[in-house]
């Protein structure tokens, strides 16, 4: 794989930024790094660890002369670093973000930026319970997807280079519609969030009651919904307040979904249940075979010994 | 570890049954084991990976002079075995169960016994997404829990016997009262399995209309979903209709709580969701510190290949 891009300005250095500049460093995808983080601790540790090649103390003065900027922030910080940046960008760079939302994404970033900059949306789906700057690997979007949710006026070429960067680091990339890739996500992400840190929250609740039970115990299920509810607060919290309308539809429609199997449990309509249970098992399959996850039982997790 | 039992009878052979049948054998926990399941393939299976000895075509040939009878059927097939194998039971014989709830299962299983029967109800609180005799493995026990809930006039050598099987094959035992049981369970696993299996069905629903990108887009979050909506539809069709009270109050408070935050998205209130993120996380180090779950990310499941 050629050098594809000579200067890349990562803005935040969490799990995402330290998984791509690991990724581009192994396959020498970038010449050179530049890492921005708020936190100063944040920054020393990315020199530490060495994935960036130096950092800068603004985010200003990270973008300066790169050919790609990568916005790693949370989707609540986006404006104000579009803000701080836009002027300073180089005509004709390539500005991306990783954000888990869209459509709120163009709104905050656009109005900042110049007609001389590529701004190109995107979204690789992947991630772990872990986040900062220690939990990144360079494996990460291995077999993953990255949406790119172009706009109308996006530039080809620019469009290409990020297309072959993803695909660098091992990633599968599709185009959507911010809109759609909205909807989606809701679906396979936002969603179960939502509902997995509301089962731990209430499980949360008894477990003060029954002396921890809930915890010594957890292996019957609960601990796939905690591994789900320990991801990133504030990249969470601005998701949902990012993608309001899409999650609260689907939340909807789980709630109605979610009260009928109900009334089957209290009806004692078994046959409904059976059924419903029979249905759901496919889809399992169906993502085996996409490659999207493994079939090992407890996804190969070793149990048993618990670690 | 010393022979605890001289005769095992294991009625129903999936994978329970064959993982305890794998672990004595390993272990020299029992000096013959018998087998019956309903389906003569079942049987055949059992035979031809060789954790039973011999198979019986009834469950009252199987249990005929046992030391040890475990009843490894769903819930709703309890009452007719107890029934049948009621009256061929040796006198001080031990009979147990392996079943998800525990209420329930005491009053279906109660009637058929003799006084000269140590009925002894259990729940090991291991699993995995597979069913059926070929997903039995040895280790599936090792650090995991088992509960039994031991009744009024349990004989106490009886229960020392069962203790010391379940702790030969290498899990954690702990006492409960039955209907503690019941009320731990549905928070730590019949209400996730309920929401869980919702969610993939909602998401089911949808993929048909968005040509699979809920598939391909699942390693998102909702992969972790279907993982637990991969359990055997039987099996859980039957631990809902029998611990109906305990799950829908569950169910009842998880509502609410996921109101309250689909409150707080709508209004736009991101210290509320903020604040519940956090707290959350807290619950998962714990798991992990119990010994209860791996601290790789993702479980270890080599996220990035897929397989």
């Amino acid at each position: 794989m050629s050098k594809v891009y000579k200067k890349v300005a990562l803005i935040g250095l969490g799990l995402i930024a330290s998984s791509m500049a690991k990724a581009m460093k192994r396959d020498g995808l970038a010449s050179e790094i530049i890492g921005f983080a708020k936190s100063e601790e944040t920054r020393a540790i990315a020199l530490e660890l060495e994935f960036v090649d130096r950092v800068e103390s603004s985010a200003a003065e990270a973008v300066r002369d790169a050919d790609l900027v990568v916005l790693c922030v949370p989707v609540g910080a986006m404006s104000a670093v579009a803000k701080e940046i836009g002027p300073v960008l180089k005509a004709g760079a390539t500005l991306t973000d990783v954000g888990s939302v869209k459509r709120s994404i163009i709104e905050l970033v656009s109005p900042h930026i110049t007609e001389d900059i590529h701004f190109i949306p995107g979204h690789p789906l992947a991630g772990t319970e872990n986040s900062g700057p220690r939990s990144g690997f360079a494996d990460l979007f291995k077999n993953r997807w990255c949406i790119l949710t172009p706009l109308a006026n996006t530039d080809a070429a620019a469009l290409d280079g990020l297309k072959n960067l993803w695909e660098g680091m091992g990633a599968n990339v599709e185009e959507m519609d911010p809109d759609h890739h909205d909807l989606v996500l809701a679906v396979t992400s936002h969603a179960p969030h939502l509902i997995a840190y509301t089962m731990v929250g209430v499980a949360d609740d008894l477990s003060r009651v029954t002396d921890n039970e809930v915890v010594n115990y957890s292996a019957a299920g609960f601990r796939d919904f905690t591994r789900i509810a320990a991801s990133d607060p504030t990249m969470w919290r601005d998701v949902f307040l990012n993608n309001k309308e899409a999650t609260l539809e689907i939340l909807g429609r789980f709630t109605e979904e979610l009260f009928d199997l109900q009334r089957a449990i209290r009806r004692g309509d078994g046959q409904q249940l059976f059924d419903y249970f029979s249905r759901t098992r496919a889809i399992r399959r169906g993502i085996i075979e996409a490659g999207q996850d493994t079939d090992v039982p407890n996804f190969g997790r070793g149990d048993g010994d618990g670690a």
